[in-house]
């Protein structure tokens, strides 16, 4: 009885049902197929199922339940950045933002780019989003139902939400799990031949890979060959370990055709300020984003916009990053050196990331659920697009101690070998 | 040539034309109709010529410019919020927000809610929001292409953002002008017939009329009737003069199919802000909301949700909301007072806009221009969906001081005098 669920009590419906029923004989009002079809990440489950069995499992053993599957930075917000919220109070930048961000905001984030070797950007090719997310979620918006070619495995939000809410199709380009995830170049281009956009994510959630500046470029030119839009999600390029460093591909200003997402989540460790920007050389799709972003949500908060402009030039902010880094990169550490030789771990080059193989002859599921049993959480690599034939699990080491991630990763070991 | 406008460089496309014809065979991706369609406000335009010629009038007069065309609250945000970001920041509370509203948010809300009488509602019924604005976004995306009724005039932002954003349609409803914008309810009742959601405002822009207990029961009564969804938004809700005051809909338990969506923008004059919520007793649609601010922001900034619900329980609060609201009270009378009787103006219930006619003879355009040559800034009716046969203009009382409003007001009658 669809027609009774947009009613407004049943006992209205009985009484007067014949004389409603003629009313109501149009089509009643069905919620949008794209909203239908949004559901909650696997990783929630993950962390449910966690906080559900932890308790057990720490009064059993006396042994701490290590928390692998979350994606959050877990490092102290740096204190300027309360100082800057404080002074954007003070100085009354509480009143509604300048469509598509303030001018402060985009000169920070011009200088920001600079930095980065990326030239000629004004303000025009700039718009302030709620994030990463919301810079993400405008592109693919904007060109509702296109053909978005990735890398698999690709971060789960793709799937579970931007995807369906802008009623996108993926064309998934595997990345070669035998050689270290890297790229085959001959899959990329035979899916661009039927893409409209290529989502490119580097450093890359779920693997820790950092795409190589001639990666980058060779993509870049096969999305340019193809007439593809390339859209870069760069929300780890201040997260790079060792020698590798992030390349930001607007440095080549021959490229046209590209939109650049980013945050501040990760490199600020403030995931829920919800701050970003996109930026384009392609001046009519920042506008079409600038309105999209308005009709949204009619700006970026304007005392966000402000105290972020003011940290990006604080004094404090290299050492600050420096320290928040090398706590990263010894957390990696960590992870690696612990974990046995025999699971296949490699070094994770820039993110938070590893993405490892399940032992042979295990499905995802059963070893998800060894883990748990044995106090890990981790993400099953069906989250992030993978095949059931080729099982995998996201182990990320941003929220935990390097001690804790230590003995995650002795034990995740354990289990391993018990398995395999 | 729309190929072109795809690719990365003209000279690439000279070399290599034909090649890329075969290759560029399909259909070139488009930006989506909804994002075509989006444009700048009537009340941005008003605002550019105002910025343009206030020098030259104020040089040449040595009076002020008076901006009457603005729908921002010039009043200043109290200084408990700044402490409240403060804290947030001191306990850590800057990590993603839990999907749909942290539950210390939702708390305030409800509190807030049975204040104004609105009894059983729980964290499942609330769905935290960047503005009223989001708010309205996510309801009208949920029904994307809704036959959307309601009053007009109306909120500019309708027109110009959501209705073509969700790919809606608009089905006025005419306020009775010659009686103080009073409700036509033969006029609702038929557009109901052929609607999918009703747009209930009030305290309303751009009238400045409070809707009565009776009239708001009275259109739930026709919208539950007709299956119609009725969408309230109640973001002047806490600005209201005299002996009006606003009555909250959800009073009423036994009507089910409502939204009620508010913003924290005004009632805390801090528009910059961007939190508010969406509340109904419809939880699956509330769930479905949650998911789509989730795939479009990831949520609702952690602080500001932390800071706004600590803002609401303040103990200052009772205080600083009567100053705030004696100050509003003063500007509108300054506008009434100050207006000569042959104008017809009215007295503001709630809100802060008066909404007048443009003396008879005169088109809108006409009019306004008179007025900005006088040194005033408008806003044209037809940006609020007035037809040019009714010819109106918008003055919002909120950003000047009462000294101003009063000069503005007597000027606005030499003119209006000038002309008739």
């Amino acid at each position: 009885m669809r027609l009774a669920s947009f009613w407004s009590s049943e006992r209205r419906w009985g009484v007067c049902s014949i004389e409603y029923e003629a009313l109501l004989s149009r089509e009643p009002m069905q919620i949008s197929p794209n909203f239908r079809n949004l559901g909650l990440s696997q990783i929630v489950a993950v962390s449910e199922r966690a906080r559900a069995v932890a308790p057990e499992y720490e009064k059993r053993t006396g042994k701490p339940f290590i928390y692998f599957q979350r994606g959050e930075v877990g490092y102290p917000t740096p204190p300027f950045l309360a100082e800057a919220f404080a002074e954007a109070f003070a100085k009354g930048a509480t009143k509604y933002p300048k469509s598509g961000g303030e001018a402060y905001f985009k000169d920070a984030v011009i200088a920001d780019l600079q930095e980065a070797g990326v030239p000629r950007i004004g303000h025009e090719n700039i718009v302030a989003t709620y994030g990463g997310q919301e810079g993400l979620q405008l592109v693919f918006s904007m060109f509702r139902g296109a053909r978005v070619a990735g890398f698999t495995p690709c971060w789960s939000c793709i799937f579970d939400n931007l995807m369906p809410y802008a009623d996108c199709t993926w064309v998934p380009v595997q990345l070669r799990a035998e050689s270290n995830w890297s790229i085959d170049f001959y899959a990329l281009e035979t899916a661009l031949q039927s893409a409209d956009i290529f989502y490119l994510n580097t450093p890359h959630n779920p693997t820790g890979r950092v795409f190589s500046a001639a990666d980058i470029i060779n993509i870049a030119e096969a999305c340019a060959k193809y007439g593809v839009l390339l859209v870069c999600d760069d929300a780890y390029a201040k997260l790079t370990y060792g020698t590798r460093h992030h390349y930001a591909v607007l440095r080549n200003t021959e490229f046209q055709n590209i939109i650049v997402v980013n945050t501040f989540s990760k490199s600020l460790a403030a995931t829920g300020l919800r701050i970003g920007y996109a930026v384009s050389r392609r001046t009519d799709l920042i506008e079409r984003m600038t309105l999209g972003d308005y009709s949204q949500t009619a700006g970026v908060s304007t005392p966000t916009q402000y105290a972020v402009s003011k940290a990006l030039r604080h004094p404090d902010l290299a050492a600050w990053h420096k320290a928040f880094l090398a706590e990263m990169e010894k957390r990696a550490k960590a992870l690696q050196d612990n974990l046995a030789p025999n699971i296949g771990a490699y070094q994770p080059e820039g993110a938070f990331y590893l993405f490892l193989r399940a032992p042979g002859g295990y499905t995802e599921e059963r070893f998800v659920r060894e883990l748990m049993n044995d106090g890990i959480a981790v993400v099953p690599g069906s989250a992030f697009g993978m095949s059931e034939k080729q099982p995998h699990v996201r182990l990320s080491f941003s929220t935990l101690s390097a001690e804790l991630i230590a003995e995650g990763a002795r034990r995740f070991g354990e289990v391993y070998s018990r398995l395999k």
